[in-house]
């Protein structure tokens, strides 16, 4: 505990690190590329799969399993998926192994399978072929159906959380009578996912379009989410793809509509990963730690008893016992998406109370309740918030029976002050340019998004990214209108697109 | 949905199948030996999840995440659970495939691992190679967690949900200071898993030790708990498993004790499997189809609006709609697990009545509620319960005004009536045996559970099973002590243990 965190200034990328790892998040494994998920870090990621969930069973969607594998084949099928994953497959050969007297356990080359499974990266196209057999009829759309699981994709340069050769995921894949409901649904799901980025994580984001040469592998185009790190970087949080009838036509997916006629069906696939982990972390966190926003939190709130006598350590211990469970009926309801307020009275013997509030800083608890004797004769606490370090962030002699509701109160200030510092870092680090020598000057110092005119082609993303490192991160929706002249060809353009390093 | 359904004493194999199929809970996928979960079956495995997770934590444990992966080196580690795993496993050998003209996709043979990789067939390895960086001091345990995930055991003849080559599971890995610790850990989750299936899945279970011969490999004993199906075969349930210092031997994870000395931490591991969706359809369902718990059915109550005119079909489904929300409000709190009830109304017009009573009983929904217009006249409903069919056990004319206090009444009744039956039925197929030709012909006739004298000896066992196909299925904890003599070898025996035919 005594190491300290490396500063963001100082440097970003172990700034990440530390975090991830003091606060007990996550960890590399001896696995290339595989993380460990610690408890505390997995708690968030449950905390957000609950949330979501919600949403997408409250838009109509149920939850299903398919297989881990797919046969090589299938990823065959559709042609922009086979050359977007084949490169990054774990691939099953063999079914069993054997001891080799001297060489220990082997492959039993017996045990070769007739056709390679690969480990799936994405679920498209064994989830199609299922979709040949349930979908016959108009009737039987559509079919709004989510999986949560693993995938792996073998990334030769992985950073926890961020891009990691297995992660855990999210998958809907939907099938539908008309273009127009497929478009509508890929569209409402990224709305999902800009609501719960921005009401449940703090986390502003742009929504928009990718350019077509950033789109997901087998999608006519993909819808994203994208949101400002503290490092000015965009991270990609989430994507929705309008599929068309590409699966559909790979997999001989056909329904008889209305009128009696066969039609391809029409799909989205739309998915968030632990990568909202990652994002969640680089958004909030400061020099002191993790900073969590509440609604995502595994602990709410940690009570400190502070004593020296053990006459003092009953009083202070039955006090905090007793705030502990009047917090803990606080009727947050819905804004914890039913779960009650995690509440822990830190009394542990072994370690002073300095030590405590680093600890639970580091950690990212969002409220600390000091409780001492001197306190307790004042029926009173203090009250220290995460988000504001240092004795700015402490309400002095808060009384104990006032305690619950101002912390209430304070939860969900800090929830929406997280979201507008998020905001405003972001809009001090967005800026329009006009030309090229702009656009490098300022994608260097300070960096940040940059809203400028593109060409719409390939080619010029294309050597914007080679000779800069950014990418067209989205074309936002709600762009407004305006004539301009790509920053590098000078061929007009009818609005800006933001451009970004990314992640 | 004009097919019916094999029935149980024609073919209880097929039966089963109808049931998977027809309810709609999972299918055999195009990857050999997995299957695909349907919404209704992962619905019913998402309620089970719930509980038990609360269960888990309730006791202490915090989930986590580790990798899917696991280096062949570390499964080499521990001797027995290399030779129980070797021979079904899945081996990743490359990870990268490319496109070869003529010939498709293929692998590449520049992307061979140097280590091949096992897809987890259980994670002990993984996770004690993980322990031994957590764990340095007592302080550090007890280490109690759990995780949700996928597994892959290359089974060769597989069943919907009983046994499939990729299956759901938990699997809980604890560590502890002391052997007393551990093995009142490894009881504990038993006990957690014996309350599970008789509270919730309403399954009366057996809960004992393993034989030597059907233990965990690697496991220094093995607790379970078993089930009996209407085949009268025994279900292995759930296991619980003390692992004493074989794993921190294997991976070296000492910690310091109180005394300052280096010590071995010991272990336990435990898990409930998809197995649990089929152990819960061959139960309590019956002929006409699913038959579920209601507190782990994922839609409690259908009612079904019935009418002739249009100016009726307002009027009922307006009642309809206003008795749902009144059953949706009932305050069944923890018996739901603080879930609400789900209650649909299903005012589909293409379907009649009679074609949707059917298809929510093949379907599993505990509570049917018919109403029509001469319903409506009287203020009444009519109550069909789905655990006893046809006129018995339907209540004609139950008012309105007090139809979900009756409602929540029926479904308590129904989850304790469940249990009662299936106790009732493993009472009347349990046999106290003293022969071995007595146990040769009950075995066959009706079958069931036989409480026989057994010398303790492996190979009296292995005969047994080879003659019979019956196994111990356990040695139960409430056993009476009783000297007898091995039916068998005549060897003395200190009390009987079950043997059975099992899945």
């Amino acid at each position: 505990m005594a190491d300290k965190i490396t500063k963001r200034a100082d440097d970003y990328s172990q700034w990440y690190l530390d975090i991830v790892q003091r606060a007990g998040l996550a960890e590399n494994s001896d696995v290339r590329g595989c993380m460990v998920i610690k408890p505390h870090g997995f708690a968030i990621w449950e905390k957000m799969q609950r949330a979501l969930d919600r949403m997408f069973k409250d838009t109509g969607h149920v939850n299903a399993y398919f297989p881990l594998f797919i046969p090589k084949s299938f990823l065959a099928r559709e042609e922009q998926m086979a050359e977007g994953f084949a490169k990054e497959c774990a691939v099953v050969t063999h079914y069993r192994l054997k001891a080799v007297p001297g060489q220990g356990i082997q492959i039993d080359p017996e045990a070769k399978l007739e056709e390679e499974l690969i480990v799936r990266p994405t679920s498209e196209t064994i989830i199609w072929n299922t979709y040949k057999t349930w979908i016959q009829s108009y009737r039987d759309l559509p079919l709004l159906i989510n999986q949560w699981c693993n995938v792996v994709r073998w990334e030769m340069r992985t950073r926890l959380f961020l891009r990691t050769a297995e992660f855990l995921w999210q998958e809907g894949h939907t099938a539908h009578a008309t273009q127009a409901e497929a478009e509508e649904e890929a569209r409402q799901m990224l709305e999902v996912y800009r609501a719960f980025a921005e009401d449940w994580m703090a986390m502003p984001v742009l929504t928009g379009r990718k350019s077509e040469g950033q789109k997901f592998p087998g999608a006519i185009y993909t819808l994203c989410i994208e949101a400002m790190m503290q490092d000015r970087r965009a991270l990609q949080a989430g994507t929705s793809h309008f599929l068309g009838q590409n699966f559909a036509q790979a997999f001989d997916v056909k329904f008889q509509n209305q009128a009696g006629q066969l039609e391809y069906a029409w799909a989205t696939s739309w998915g968030v990963s632990t990568r909202l982990v990652g994002g969640l972390i680089m958004t909030h966190s400061d020099d002191q730690g993790l900073v969590l926003p509440p609604r995502l939190a595994p602990i709410h709130v940690v009570i400190v008893p502070i004593f020296r006598k053990p006459e003092e350590r009953q009083a202070v211990t039955a006090a905090a016992q007793q705030l502990a469970a009047a917090v803990r009926a606080l009727p947050l309801g819905e804004w914890l998406n039913h779960e009650p307020v995690v509440v822990k009275v830190d009394d542990r013997d072994q370690y002073q109370p300095g030590f405590k509030f680093n600890e639970w800083e580091l950690r990212g608890v969002p409220i600390r309740v000091e409780l001492g004797p001197k306190d307790l004769e004042k029926n009173a606490c203090v009250l220290a918030r995460r988000d504001i370090p240092g004795k700015e962030g402490k309400e002095m002699g808060v009384p104990l029976a006032g305690a619950p509701d101002r912390i209430a109160a304070l939860l969900q200030e800090m929830q929406t002050t997280l979201l507008k510092r998020a905001c405003r870092f972001r809009e001090a680090n967005s800026f329009e340019v006009n030309s090229y020598d702009e656009f490098k000057q300022k994608l260097e110092e300070p960096g940040g998004f940059l809203w400028a005119h593109w060409d719409g082609t390939r080619e010029t993303e294309e050597r914007i990214a080679a000779e800069t490192k950014a990418t067209i991160r989205c074309i936002p929706f709600d762009r407004p209108k305006e004539q301009g002249k790509c920053i590098l060809t000078g061929q007009p353009s009818e609005g800006r697109v933001v451009f970004a390093k990314a992640y």
